[in-house]
């Protein structure tokens, strides 16, 4: 039970932030389409990385110049220009420009409070997604916004800092035989989404594990500290359910979109990746159950405990409040009490405190408190 | 009520396994349709059966080789091909190469944690369902996954280990006069899943009789240990409502779809489904609300009991304290207490103490605590 | 108020039955159509009975044979068998086959645990209802399963026993002045399903009476004895409710439907009929509402009483407890106690005792406890 | 606050009625469209009176007898007949039939405990609404049935007894150059439904001032009569949401069906009517939210209440049980009690006593009890 | 934490206001249409301000009289008319007149109370909003009411009083280069409705911070006064929530509708207005979950702590009282107590009790209640 009351201890001692919650308050007054970041500076300088491929070859550039990104469409090869840091909002804005990105969608990349969203526009989709991972520090769930855009030959994708979560999609695309290679931007732009949800379950799992110990220590016994960590994960699975609920529409919009970006083939993966948001999001309401669960045993158990306790005091109190009574009838000091000058006066004043004693211990017989 | 306490502490002493919640956690950057067996293995070597039958003729082979399965589909009869264990992928990618099973829908055979659902393929339709029983061991519900295709004149079905529900459909296959012999592999697909929806029936019925004897229990007065009981049957019953749910929506799917391999005359009983798959529902609700209804009593009669056991305090407190101030009165050694002397001193502070106790005991009457 | 409480006890040594809540359970791999007896048998013997009407003449016969039956239907006239007792499946069936009643709606009609429904089948239409009436000996709403059988110029009607509630029906017949005589089987049909709705309103206005009851016991203070009468109310509603539920959605089907067998004439009756299944379900939900508004009622009393049970011990033990203590102090022997041997020293204490106890009073009238 | 108390025994004091919850019961079998009165009879003497205008004239005539009613159209002219009083079911037959009243409508007009409705019969529409008035002695909200006869026309409209809330309309009818004089019964239909729907705002605002007084009272303290009270309001805004919920569907069907009563210029009217009933519902369920917050805050004031007796309870008994133990002690009468013989002996008890009532107080502090 | 609790002092000693929850209460009787201020009057004297542009000039009056307001319309150009305070209804009207609004939509201007909404009429479009702010002395969200008319070539905006909500709009307006100068009336009215909504960010940031810092303060312990706050922020979401609700909807409504009023260039922007809205939402139902949570909390808490007095009490009685009862018996005056002449009665004694406490410290241990 020690390492439970370690991790419980650790995170109670953690501020518990509300990042997730931030709103976004940029000036008002100001024009849409004004281009403000909005949220923290996660990395110090904006990265571009390009990759770009067709069945036979394979392209791939780290930490490139704008002006490379930007002449970096070549006929009947797909790109992927990632860009890890949109702090500096001209670097995003540049990007913007060159690929036709609408003023609006840039806003919305710049603010990482936004909600995941996906809106088709006239030259390219913008889906904005939240990515997970797990704090092991302050035991929270943590989160960055991806944004994506989705060209007739090209994806862009913006990340708040450089992660790894892309690099399965990256190895795919080495390796000349996959799927991946033979299929257009849409397919790439799949398998970017895919990778992301597929982390989410990583999250779960975790978020699962510590469920089951908590439910495991609360069937010893409550504990007062217990109460913070069901609070804890009541807010943590807040957070996921509010961050997984847009993707479900998300998702099932891109599927149903009759857009030309998508191609058809591409459809039957989408589904697929539908079929894991709705598990994602079964599992979010499982667990939400679960700590609700959690709360009302934990509330029974106190409940439990008090009753416990008030049945020791009643015990006590009712046996020995009376013989202590008795005990000071005799203890007066009246000038004639005739008992106290019978031979067996004190063991006859035993006998009766112990018949007493045992009518009351009888008595809470018959109730079952003993 | 030992009986009742017998199984109460039975399962209370178990551990209670997570299973169901278990979240798919394949390595991250797989590429999607990549066959990965998750679950737990539960059978040692994977046994593929075939019946095969048309009107007149039944042919029933076990344990059959992968060649035999392959070569099994015959001009105007219906095959169908069991495989009991699926953790060996390359067996179900050999059957799903075969019968032409798309690479997602064999993925998600395999992943036993997927939640029921219909897809509609190409070449044919994948069903996954999961099939109950009752852990008399645990006193919980566990589950496992059937897995179907549906073909122009085959049925393929994916059990994670041999099992015994699908019995009564073999015998019904094997008596030559029944309808089922008479009709296409729709029709056989219908009899397997309504002979799973068949068996959610026991499960209800075993739940059902568990919250009875709980009702009748509780009414003789709460107990801690139904704290635990009550938790228990709440995360069964959202187990079961999670894993029924879904089904209603397949079998409505099933039902309404206008897909070739569902012939007219199949849809009547597809509609009867239907029906069974509500009431399943149905029931599960009523379960939940009268497990919910029994948490309100437990708490209730806990708060009750609380009450009594805080009047007994009291009435005994406030009878004996006063009285016992009396006593302690006479007891002190002032040099001169006029009262110690005289005659009827004693026996005067004996009436006062009597007259007091009833006048508290006349006042708890009146409150109507007594 | 005695009255009250024979009424509480009265039921609360009743056994409360789950009989609502029974689960089908037939043998899993029985084939679809298979027609088993589902639930209690509840005659003797099924007795048929016939009337047979049109506009001039009106031909009623009880206790007829199968073949009687069989040949009822005549050209121009409307039959109405009704078969009180269906325990017997071989009568069961034998009216269905003449009837052309479909095997899977015979196996609705026999399983007594089946949730209201309507189904329009090709020769037929079949609907079942739940007849409902209060128990006055275990204080329960009993369910009894109708079933009917709507056809071009026939009505089916399957009941658990011989009752009563179609007497109405059968008096407005033999009037052969009546509206019902010079309509179809349709309005006979609706007829009927109306006299059982209407005897819902019966019972609605049964439970509202012990509602009303109860709450005015209750505003007289709480008695743990109503946990149980507000349990046992709650778990009445909750069945009622999953009883008429379903009805609203087969009575509005029925209405809106295009079936053939229906006139238009008769829709303006349905839509009627439809109006008071909302009501009925209206009412229940209100009774539920105020169900649980009694049990916030009920916890809160509770928590007052044990407020006020706190209170009285608190200033009892708040007083006497430093009284006692000073008793004892000049009970104790230490050889030079000064205070012992001042002249007024018994006295002075008797001062400081009832200063104290005054001082705790006016404690407590300021925190407003007395 | 002394007229709170008032306001509080006031209605505490008084049998609170389930009128609004009544069944209607009539008795089974009886064949729908059978003309009984449900419901309280409110007056003694069916009163009709007639309104007859056009453009240019106003002929107002109280207390006709049935065949003026019968000959009241007049062509071009609107007529508005108004029954005061409909126990007397011969008299609403004789108006159904002359202004050819489909039987069902006259049934439900009858029926008191009616929920609200429209329903578009051939001839004519029927509308069924709740009037509402607040009544001071019992403090709770009672209802009246008003119900409506729209015909090509005239206006039929019925009440439970005598009321002045159609003054208003009557009012403007008599300004001859008012717009409702311009227009044709669909106008005075709207004008007679508006002056309802306006009269549901000064309940509401009754309601509101009554919750403001409340929500102030509770936050000096909770008292145990606060309970009723809450519990009282809480029914009241069950009823007011179940009167005024149909209400919403009745307009919004009014105003978008084809009806051809209803002019095309009268629309906007109808659509202002329906925002006006979606503020009353509206302020209707935040009033029941707020209800539900304030005992959410009554029953936390009694469990802080409580935390606080308990607190003075266990300080009082912490500090003086211990004290009291130690001159116990002393007054033993044993023969060698070497303390007892010390000189400062009683100085010193006297001590550790304060020392040890100290450290309890420094105890008490430091859990931040005191 | 004394700043919390100096904010917490500060908005418990305010008066919580209802004004959100006023309900209109025009008198019944009056028609439609009658133009009647309802709500209290924020200003002293009406100020209508005019700002006429078009994409090469900006015309700004501020203070005018009503004839200039009438002929302010000028082909090609864009009118936008301010009203600020709305008491005065004959100005309301006259401008209303004017620019043709109809009856109908100058009462729901001039009626304060109103839900916001939007109408789509003959000539022109209302729209009604709600406008936040913080009213930092009683820590309460303020609202006022912005109704728009939206015309073919002005827009005319109703305010309760003057504002600063609108100058980022005129500022950009003032800036020839703006995209607000090439647009419509439809952009400009956009941008109104933008620069409100926008401002409800900053509400939320607020009550953000302000839930963070009370959840922050309860981690370290439950207090009464916490009560009063979770109230009041619920109270405040939950009209919050009332306010934003329907602003989905008619932003929503003015996005779908095929009003030849909006360009279609101006629909991207209501969209992206409608995600705003959407996320409003979403963070105020995020706070209302995490103000339940919070009251979760502080009950739990509170329980906690009742269950930490009652053991303190109960192991201190527990302890003593038997203690106390053995003192007892060796202080009675019995002639005949055989152990009072012990040589080391005394000592035995002492050693008895010690080895009791021992003991109830040790059954308090095994308990866990040490």
């Amino acid at each position: 039970m020690s390492d439970h009351r370690f991790i419980k201890l650790d995170f109670l001692s953690q501020p518990i932030s509300l990042s997730l919650f931030q709103v976004k308050a940029k000036q008002v007054g100001l024009p849409p389409g004004a281009l403000i970041h909005v949220g923290q500076q996660k990395t110090e300088q904006p990265i571009i990385s390009l990759i770009r491929y067709d069945l036979s070859s394979l392209d791939c550039q780290t930490d490139i110049s704008l002006e490379q990104a930007a002449g970096s469409r070549q006929e009947g090869k797909v790109s992927w220009v990632n860009l890890s840091g949109i702090h500096d909002t001209a670097v995003v804005e540049a990007i913007g420009q060159t690929f036709e990105v609408h003023p609006l969608a840039l806003e919305d990349i710049l603010n990482t409070q936004h909600r995941p969203k996906l809106e088709e526009m006239q030259e390219n989709t913008l889906v904005i997604l939240k990515m997970l991972f797990f704090d092991q520090d302050s035991q929270s769930i943590r989160t960055e916004q991806v944004s994506m855009i989705l060209g007739v030959d090209y994806v862009l994708t913006f990340q708040e800092q450089e992660g790894d979560v892309f690099d399965g999609v990256r190895g795919r695309l080495q390796r000349s035989n996959g799927r991946i290679r033979q299929r257009g931007p849409d397919y790439l732009a799949y398998a970017l989404i895919d990778s992301i949800v597929d982390s989410y379950f990583h999250i779960l799992e975790k978020v699962g594990d510590h469920l089951a110990q908590l439910e495991e220590v609360m069937m010893e016994g409550p504990d007062p500290s217990m109460l913070g960590r069901i609070h804890h994960y009541k807010r943590q699975l807040l957070m996921l359910h509010r961050s997984v609920w847009p993707l479900r529409d998300l998702v099932s919009e891109l599927y149903k979109e009759e857009s030309p970006l998508v191609a058809e083939s591409t459809r039957v993966y989408l589904r697929d990746l539908y079929d894991h948001c709705i598990q994602v999001l079964d599992t979010v309401e499982i667990f939400r159950d679960m700590v609700s669960g959690l709360q009302d045993l934990y509330l029974s158990s106190v409940s439990n405990r008090m009753n416990e306790i008030m049945k020791v005091l009643t015990i006590m109190a009712s046996i020995f409040i009376p013989l202590t009574f008795i005990a000071g009838i005799y203890g007066m000091n009246f000038e004639y009490i005739p008992e106290l000058r019978w031979r067996w006066g004190y063991f006859a004043v035993w006998l009766v405190m112990i018949a007493g004693a045992l009518g009351m211990l009888l008595f809470f017989k018959r109730k079952r408190w003993l």
